[in-house]
């Protein structure tokens, strides 16, 4: 049992034959807790929808520190976008943070599903509306919420975040030290 | 003159007939250094190409600070994107820090770009990966550049900003106190 074809077919008109097709060319992966899903600097040729469990997107800095920049759970579609359009390799490490079941599609598949399918085209837009929210948000909030704010507003749109996931983590994805993340917890 | 028409062309492939609509579609609007071009709080009904200037778009948090987000200078798209996708108020006030010409299409002829023009849906695509790398690099720096590193790339997003806009804006964009920004080009 997927979500992913009911997911899409929730947001725009599919003929039962393109439902059939889209099963078909969706590849179903799982991980262990732990698992490296992709490394940083391999090829991008896939889009991830996350039917459970979580998994999170970090990136090196030149003195080699891990950041966590992104993470997506269940019902949320992800992939390093940039580089998946742009066939180039990734700046980010994918990691499984629980036993995680994937929705996976090949670009191959990425390309039917946005140029055959009749109302592709605008799916590719939904979603990409959807993140680009997401972005924004990440960009503005960053500014003019408190950490405290930030660390809220994390379990909205990351349902249980903070029983599922290392603090340490949290606190890089909001941007503050641990200690500094503990202090605000405390208050 | 105007550059719009030209840059649209240069993405994608318009008729004669499309060409001279898009220019008929097209408003010329000019403002002062210093005018407000849209309120925190307004509709948002256009998106804006920068022709000449650059303008800034701010926010005000809970406590009535004013942030700077976001800049947009020669050639660029820019609007409050999820207000414009939502016919809702903007976040953002939207101000020329120069003498500045913009065009501006109104939403029924974005629509008509989208829908009508052979390719329009592809240039819609275009800008919006644009925008969307745009944004998952200001994540991305936010938290993997030094402050001095966000500095000096904003002079290549926005060609000599540095000389362009005065430096608390800059500083609020980075997001460094004005007094760190000042030590971090002395040093």
């Amino acid at each position: 049992m997927t979500n992913f074809p009911n997911v899409i077919a929730s947001m725009i008109s599919m003929s039962d034959i393109e439902k059939e097709e889209l099963i078909k060319r969706t590849e179903i992966v799982t991980f262990n807790k732990h698992d490296i899903i992709r490394k940083q600097g391999d090829l991008v040729e896939e889009v991830y929808f996350v039917e459970k469990g979580i998994i999170r997107f970090t990136t090196l800095d030149k003195k080699g520190k891990s950041h966590t920049i992104h993470f997506a759970s269940e019902n949320q579609f992800s992939t390093d976008y940039t580089a998946f359009l742009n066939s180039s390799n990734s700046i980010y490490t994918v990691e499984a943070l629980e036993d995680t079941k994937l929705s996976k599609m090949s670009k191959t598949n990425v390309d039917w599903l946005f140029g055959k399918v009749e109302e592709g085209e605008k799916f590719g837009r939904i979603i990409l509306d959807h993140h680009y929210q997401y972005l924004e948000n990440r960009v503005l909030d960053k500014q003019i919420l408190t950490p405290k704010e930030r660390y809220d507003k994390m379990s909205i749109v990351f349902p249980g975040i903070h029983q599922r996931v290392p603090q340490y983590m949290v606190a890089s994805y909001i941007g503050v030290s641990k200690v500094h993340l503990s202090r605000l917890k405390n208050e």
